[in-house]
């Protein structure tokens, strides 16, 4: 089902750019439904809300905040066993991003001058969970953690509410077991736009973070700057590295866990076995039969799966470096050896026995990562994505006195008299 | 010179959103021509920059790279001193971005399961310096400084030609002290553009940072995804805070220097004392006159100079946190007693000797800080900026045995079963 690519023709640029080309194109009709209802709720508040909930929602509320009644009823509805494994992945989660958490500093020098930063963090942040058929407890997991380590102290999450005007009691618990300080019913742009400017109801926030439909995202970037946005996720992909001892049964494996993704999904085999590339392909006809999304995968390995076969492990590193995947998986004999090899990769899972999904789920690592190639340029989700760093700085008079003549003449010289003039009102 | 607020009847949207407003409206034409710009340079590369460097430098050049010679000739232009001054700059910049280095880290846990995350410089970083009447070596310190301490490779200026298509010595210098790699004589948004996808002589770069005018900073939007861009500067602005023993001379040169920047550019006053503010108002008056820039100055501090007059020195921190200001003055007694208490500041300078012009060019700071109240949730220009961190995950055979179960039931309820099968392969 991958489509087997030659490394001798290989053009890179073109090969690269047909999975970028997977981002979807913002319709200019979305783009002014979208701005149409930032503006309105931006001036009718809670009454857009609730307007726009009951068009798109189907479900007429007067209060959108989720109760302490309601958010209880949600662990009835849940299974035990299921709410004890997500108590088990939150200490997994906070144990790997306790270990994020930066420290100011102070520095000190002659004539007393000193300097330093400080980490603070964020006030407020909205947390958007996707409504739908699909709940994702995980993703609530991953996006609130980090900014609880952080230390933000109001983290308000929003989500759609279903056609009884409830909240999806897996997503209640993922919250409440992840510490969300408020839970409100609402969900799309309106919602995007009453975390930006905030309503009656609604608190407006520093920072917008979580994934959603298009005209989730289109909000979100129409009111990136205004406040803080986290990335704005694109198609997802997995490249697996694997050396000829690799298991093509679990290749195969976690190579569909990724194309169930989405229909443009990627999944890429980079190896230096064809045998093992021949193996996979059985094994992905066998495996897929028994799996619920089968269409979907189907459908991204088609367009977007790919099989490369290297003529060495470095040459695979290098295949995977020029990919910049979202996530790698190392499967060959000592992958840790290959690890500081990899310059572009969001998460790395290394070995046979760390598919994907324990990094997805369990492990501890954070599930959001830089998609589409841009690896190069950004990280995961972190405790950094939740702080702002700010910098503090101390002249004693004996230090501008002696340094005093060295800013105005640089200032001078860029022809700022005024800038000059603050220092010599000092000095002279 | 400065408009008295009166704290009473204070309506903080009102006066934060006149703030906002100082932002420039991107004009569809700007955008528009921006947009055939960008197409051009991808399409036809250096050909396409020639004739843009001719039609808006009115120049034609056949060769972009500074060679070595018109580098050293740089040197022999530029005054000793101010090439001493910005050496000790320097040494200073790289003292206080230094220990902003993080580094990676790695935790074991049971059963042999290790994570960590690793710190990764980019591989490559374009900086852009506008070119034009005022030239300014301190922002190519600032820019570049923090990339070359993150351990960026390749760092790549770009700046437009000057109308004997020459490079601006002062800017020369500095990018040679900096530790730039390579500069092309090429601005605009072609310039950008060419980082951006890179040209036959010219290559693509990671990040793109650095200031420049309404089609540079276009470009840099339009780009962004395709690349990583530093934030987008609005006008600047400074917040003084000052009680009743604060120097009314050092103050009003200080919110002067800060108003010579630009028309837009805003200078508030938070102060215990009436008084002060009076004096101040005095001191403008007079130190004005002999002022280059006075006729900026004079219409900025007009339409966004303020001055706010409050009961206490918490009562003036407050309003400081509320304004989120890109620089923050605290002349107060015991400034250090007040740090702890700012919470949305890009830099704050303390005490009375530490005008904003010390971090500007000298003390170490950096001046690439976020505007118009980002400060809630940006941070200044850093080592951060310039590094990606990824993350590692390992699980053994024991240890994916003992969570897989886990793992299984979370995916199933995310209907993701290809995601329990990635598991199930393993450990059934």
């Amino acid at each position: 089902m991958l489509k087997l690519i030659n490394l001798e023709n290989k053009d890179w640029d073109i090969l690269l750019s047909e999975l970028k080309d997977r981002e979807e194109e913002v319709k200019e009709e979305v783009l002014k439904s979208v701005s149409n209802i930032l503006e309105d709720v931006k001036k009718n508040g809670d009454k857009a809300l609730q307007s726009y909930t009951e068009k798109f929602d189907r479900v007429l509320l007067d209060d959108f905040e989720v109760s302490i009644e309601e958010l209880d009823e949600c662990f009835i509805k849940v299974e035990k066993n299921f709410i004890d494994n997500l108590e088990e992945a939150k200490k997994n989660i906070e144990y790997y991003h306790n270990a994020q958490k930066s420290r100011g500093f102070i520095l000190n020098k002659d004539n007393g001058i000193f300097l330093g930063q400080r980490v603070i963090p964020l006030d407020s942040v909205g947390v958007y969970v996707p409504g739908g058929t699909a709940a994702y407890p995980s993703s609530v997991l991953m996006n609130v953690i980090p900014a609880k380590v952080a230390g933000v102290k109001e983290i308000i999450m929003i989500t759609p509410p279903n056609k009884e005007g409830k909240l999806n009691p897996y997503i209640g618990v993922a919250a409440k077991v992840a510490g969300v300080s408020k839970i409100y019913k609402v969900g799309g742009a309106q919602g995007i736009a009453a975390l930006a400017n905030g309503t009656e109801s609604i608190p407006k926030v520093d920072k917008i973070v979580g994934p959603g439909n298009i005209f989730v995202a289109t909000a979100k970037r129409l009111v990136f700057g205004k406040v803080d946005i986290d990335m704005i996720a694109g198609p997802s992909e997995i490249l697996v590295v694997a050396d000829e001892n690799a298991n093509p049964k679990y290749i195969a494996a976690d190579l569909m866990s990724q194309a169930e993704h989405d229909r443009l999904a990627s999944s890429i085999l980079v190896t230096t076995s064809k045998q093992l590339y021949e193996e996979i392909e059985k094994e992905l006809e066998a495996q897929i039969k028994d799996l619920d999304r089968k269409e979907i995968i189907e459908e991204a390995l088609k367009n977007y799966g790919k099989a490369i076969i290297c003529n060495s492990i470095d040459e695979c590193i290098e295949v995977s470096n020029r990919f910049a995947p979202e996530h790698l998986e190392l499967m060959a004999e000592n992958p840790m050896e290959l690890l500081g090899k990899i310059r572009h990769a969001g998460s790395v899972f290394l070995g046979n026995n760390t598919p994907e999904p324990v990094g997805d789920y369990f492990g501890g690592t954070n599930h959001v990562l830089p998609t589409n190639g841009t690896a190069r340029f950004y990280s995961a989700l972190s405790v950094d994505s939740f702080i702002k760093k700010s910098s503090f700085l101390y002249y004693s008079e004996e230090a501008i006195k002696r340094d005093g003549e060295k800013i105005i003449n640089i200032a001078n010289k860029e022809g700022l008299t005024a800038h000059a003039n603050s220092v010599k009102v000092r000095v002279k």
